[in-house]
């Protein structure tokens, strides 16, 4: 299989993964509530629809990232993730 | 379930759809190759990674749509969408 359907905290955040020019991505939805996600490499999440907020391991604030921008995770790290006011539709890079 | 996975052409084709502010969305990957939908309503298609080239039912020519770009199918009409280069992934919403 070329795409990977994949599911997390019981279905809330789904996602589909790629490959293209040898790099992985995923495009996913995320509902309405908070999760936590942990790295391995480097990612690039880009907001496509909706609104998230983020706070990245080992700092104290949220931040609000709408629709068309996007923050990076360094590696062997994670961070905390809101989806605001409904599902928010995301681009997951592996940098 | 909140956000539902859908598989078209034998997994080619994966999206998963949500609802915000009583609007229908999905996300998904269209994997290389040339494919044909449907629509029943009107939608948008925005390439949210890669490049799309796509032609509306009745139409004659091929239109490039690489990442960032849109366009609009009318309702109760269709086209034929290929993925150019790998994958592409995709915004749709059902206007």
């Amino acid at each position: 299989m070329m795409l990977k359907h994949s599911v997390y905290f019981d279905g809330a955040v789904q996602s589909v993964g790629f490959e293209r020019l040898g790099r992985r991505a995923t495009v996913g939805v995320i509902a309405a509530g908070e999760y936590h996600f942990g790295t391995d490499g480097a990612e690039r999440m880009t907001v496509v629809s909706g609104t998230l907020r983020a706070r990245l391991d080992g700092t104290a604030d949220w931040v609000h990232y709408p629709a068309g921008t996007c923050f990076e995770i360094p590696p062997s790290s994670g961070f905390d993730v809101e989806a605001l006011g409904g599902p928010a539709a995301y681009l997951c890079e592996f940098l």
